[in-house]
């Protein structure tokens, strides 16, 4: 082989490997919040196909700006932070009590990238259009985790008791609450100012900051539309069926790297291979 | 029954179940290390009935002030934060390269309390002396796990190259990382002191901050023995055999609170059930 020809083969393989369009994908703008807390910029990719009317919902009381200047005033280090209306009294008109989105009936088609089966709490997960998922055969259910970053709305004892609180995981998957909560996305971009958030005392149990000086602010909450081009963030997310995803966990399955002594089992927690996100320069 | 001896058996039955000499212990003064950092203090227990030689290591490393102005140079969100002296050039008198301690064969008498079998990745999972732990019973090996908090020295690809830098777990558990690092204890107060700490940008996949003045330092480093007894927290950690644990766990398998809609399958993350720590009054 010629060097030119075998050079024509290597931009044909580099071009490849480096289409950003299959390895990875821009979140559609409508599926995108930003919340602005002291501690920085927090964007969230919201997940219609599985809690349609919560994300509706919660699209809604962004839009209204039932979320600007509310806390989270419910921090339990290695847990959740949570937000809303601690004193239950702002106004809105979308604050009706929502039936629960816990999981969805798999349809004929869908986007269910399997990843460990069985996993520990769920018979499969994978990835579900881009997020952390959970899948039964037998009941046919997909559902999403909650894995670090998860969003969901916070609820009592009622499952159909939802109205405007959410939370984000902050520690430790709190896999228990799969298919007991109604999640609604996940945080792609601004974990780091999730994690700076105030915490409750340690020894409070019920996790509320009882001094409201102390209760990290929502400065605001926008629907992605309602910023500017310039200054809304060019994030990225991995494309689940892209090669370096597969070929993460497929490495990831083996430890095949010579810094593993131990190789391992070969499972996978997926809250852990959670896909990457990045900002296009 | 009168009133007066309804009253005697409350009182009796009061006694024993706050009895805190059994629910909580107080953790031995000489395996504690306080780190101060500019996002606040920071206290590790440290484990040396695991990694003896890597324990001893940090506690004279710590106690010649070899820490003391270094940073946490490489922090990736939900990974780790490691520190340690990125420079290379520090002198200390502690530096030799350490024999791997990534796990120990199980003793006859071992304080092992097991919580799930088998775990996801490990054949079993529980605690030991109050610390997350895996155990092999046919390989009759006991390890601790790398569950949020946990403390373990970095290394290069050589297993018996650990020296100075160490590391501290924020993310989901790195389960992938048990029986591949010498782990010498956790975080047992102070981890949203760990979480508020600067990250490395995004798209930085080797993690390292570059900018020094965007690094969080570790403004000192000491053993409790060197810190007056007015200035020591007074942290207490359950103990794993105590009745408090007991029904945390036999509650968590059932889920057998009405808030729970979905049961679960009876399985258990000892990563997220890790022993509470609290503040005596």
């Amino acid at each position: 082989m010629t060097t030119q020809l075998a050079g024509f083969f290597l931009l044909l393989l580099t071009t490849f490997c480096t289409n950003a369009q299959q390895e990875w994908r821009i979140p559609a703008s409508e599926n995108l919040i930003y919340l602005e807390l002291e501690t920085g910029t927090v964007v969230i990719e919201l997940a219609p196909f599985i809690a349609p009317k919560h994300v509706a919902r919660f699209k809604n009381l962004v839009a209204e700006g039932f979320y600007d200047s509310l806390d989270f005033y419910r921090v339990i280090d290695g847990f959740v932070a949570q937000a809303g209306d601690v004193s239950e009294k702002k106004p809105s008109k979308n604050k009706a009590p929502l039936n629960a989105e816990f999981s969805r009936p798999t349809p004929s088609i869908s986007d269910f990238m399997l990843v460990q089966s069985p996993d520990f709490i769920a018979p499969q997960t994978g990835y579900l259009n881009g997020f952390a998922a959970g899948r039964d055969p037998n009941a046919k259910q997909e559902w999403l985790l909650h894995c670090p970053g998860a969003v969901a709305f916070a609820r009592d004892v009622d499952a159909n008791s939802a109205s405007t609180e959410f939370y984000i995981v902050i520690g430790q998957a709190t896999r228990h609450l799969d298919r007991n909560m109604s999640t609604i996305g996940r945080v792609i971009y601004g974990m780091p100012a999730v994690q700076a958030l105030n915490r409750a005392n340690m020894n409070n149990a019920s996790g509320v900051i009882e001094n409201p000086t102390k209760r990290g602010k929502i400065l605001w909450a926008k629907l992605a539309k309602d910023i500017s081009q310039q200054n809304q963030l060019k994030i990225q997310i991995q494309e689940q069926n892209s090669a370096q995803v597969t070929q993460r966990l497929a490495s990831a399955r083996k430890l095949d790297n010579e810094f593993f002594h131990f190789k391992g089992n070969g499972n996978l927690d997926v809250c852990y291979y959670q896909l990457k996100t990045r900002l296009d320069k």
